[in-house]
C-alpha cells in the first residue's frame, strides 16, 4: 500500500513511469470502489423495495379490512362488533401504513439517494475521463511515433517543424487531460469514506424516526383495545 | 335480513320450502364469507410477504457492509475509521433483522396461520358437507320418483315394498348428511366472528412488540453514535 494519498499534478507532465505506476494503483481502487458501490446500492435498493412493498400491502389490508361492511352478508346478526373492529384495525394498519411510507421516502432521498449520486457522479467522472486520458495518450503516442519516422534529411525541415507541433499539441491535450483526471481521482480518494457512511447515515435516522413514532402509536391504549377485543372474541 | 340466527336440526326432517329457503340465506352468507376470507386471506399473505423480503433484505445489506473490510482496496489509508463504522451499521442492521424476523415469525403463526386453518377447515367442511347433502338430496329425489312411477296394480306390492324401502333409506341418508351441514353452517356463524377478528389481534400485538423492542434497540446511544459519525465525515 503506497504510503501517498494523492496524486500530484506537478508530475503529470512528466508522466514517468513511477507516475503511472502510482496512477494504475489509483484506478485499480476506483475499479474496486465502483463494484463495491454496485453491490451496495443493490443491496439498499432492495431493502427499499421491501420497504415500498410493506407501503403496498398495508394499504391493501387496511381496504380489504373496511371492505368486510360492505360485503352485504345474508345473516348480518351481531356482525355490528366484528365492523366496529375491522374498521378500528383498519385505521391502525393506515396509521402503519403512514409510518411505512414515512420511512420508504426517507430512505429513497438519504440511503438509496446519496449513493446513486456518488455513482452517477464520481465515479461516472472518473471513468468517463479515464476515457479521455486514453484517448489523448493515444494521440501523443501516434504523434510521436510519426516524428520519429521522419527521415532525418535537411529539406524535411518544415515537416519536421509541423509535425513537432503536433506532438507538442497532442501533449499539451494529454498534459491537461492527465490534469483532470488525477483530480477526479484524488477526489474520489476524498469523496470515498463520505460516500459509503452518508448513505447508512439516512439509513440508521429513518430507522430511528420510525421506532419513535411507532412505539408513540402502538402504544398501552391499543394494548387496551386489544384485551378488550380478545373479550369479546372470548364470550 | 332473517332474525333467526341458527337453522334448527328439528326442521332437517321435514325438510320443509321455509326451510330450504333459510337455508339457501345460510349458504349465501357462507359464500360471502369464504369470497372475502381468501381476499382478507390474499392481502395478509402479502403483508407477510413484504415482512419476509424485509428481513432477507436486511439480512444482505448487512453482509454487504461487513464485505467492505475485504474489498483490498488499493489504497486503504484512512479506511479503519469507514470500516469499523460500517461494521458497527453491520450490527445495527443484524439487530433490526431480528426484529423483523420476529415479526415475520408472529405475523406467520397469529395472523396468516389462524386464518388459514379457518379456510381449511371450517369453510372447507362447510363446503363438503354441502356436496355429500346434494348428493344425498339428489338420491332421495331419485328413488321418490322412481317410487311414484310405479304401476297402481296389485301384484307390484312387493316390488312396492322394496322401492318404499329404498326411499326411507335415502331419506335417513339425507336426514343425517342434512344434520351435518346444518350444524357446520351454525358452527360457521358462530366462528365466523372470532375468524375475522382472531388475525388482527395477532397482527396487533406483533406489530406492538415489534414497535417497543425497536424503540429500545434505536435508543438516544445510537443518536450520539451518529452524530460523532456525521462529525467524522464532515471533517
Amino acid at each position: 500500500m503506497p504510503a501517498v494519498d494523492k496524486l500530484l499534478l506537478e508530475e503529470a507532465l512528466q508522466d514517468s513511469p513511477q507516475t503511472r505506476s502510482l496512477l494504475s494503483v489509483f484506478e485499480e481502487d476506483a475499479g474496486t470502489l465502483t463494484d463495491y458501490t454496485n453491490q451496495l446500492l443493490q443491496a439498499m435498493q432492495r431493502v427499499y423495495g421491501a420497504q415500498n412493498e410493506m407501503c403496498l400491502a398495508t394499504q391493501q389490508l387496511s381496504k380489504q379490512l373496511l371492505a368486510y361492511e360492505k360485503q352485504n352478508f345474508a345473516l348480518g346478526k351481531g356482525d355490528e362488533e366484528v365492523i366496529s373492529t375491522l374498521n378500528y384495525f383498519s385505521k391502525v394498519v393506515d396509521e402503519l401504513n403512514v409510518l411505512h411510507t414515512e420511512l420508504a421516502k426517507q430512505l429513497a432521498d438519504a440511503m438509496v439517494l446519496p449513493i446513486i449520486q456518488f455513482r452517477e457522479k464520481d465515479l461516472t467522472e472518473v471513468s468517463t475521463l479515464k476515457d479521455l486520458f486514453g484517448l489523448a495518450s493515444n494521440e501523443h503516442d501516434l504523434s510521436m511515433a510519426k516524428y520519429s519516422r521522419l527521415p532525418k534529411k535537411k529539406e524535411n525541415e518544415r515537416v519536421k517543424t509541423e509535425v513537432g507541433k503536433e506532438v507538442a499539441a497532442a501533449r499539451r491535450k494529454q498534459h491537461l487531460s492527465s490534469l483532470q483526471y488525477y483530480c477526479a481521482l484524488n477526489a474520489l480518494q476524498y469523496r470515498k469514506r463520505m460516500a459509503m457512511m452518508e448513505p447508512m447515515i439516512g439509513f440508521a435516522h429513518g430507522q430511528i424516526n420510525f421506532f419513535k413514532r411507532g412505539a408513540e402509536v402502538f402504544s398501552k391504549n391499543m394494548g387496551g383495545f386489544l384485551s378488550s377485543v380478545a373479550d369479546m372474541v372470548q364470550r
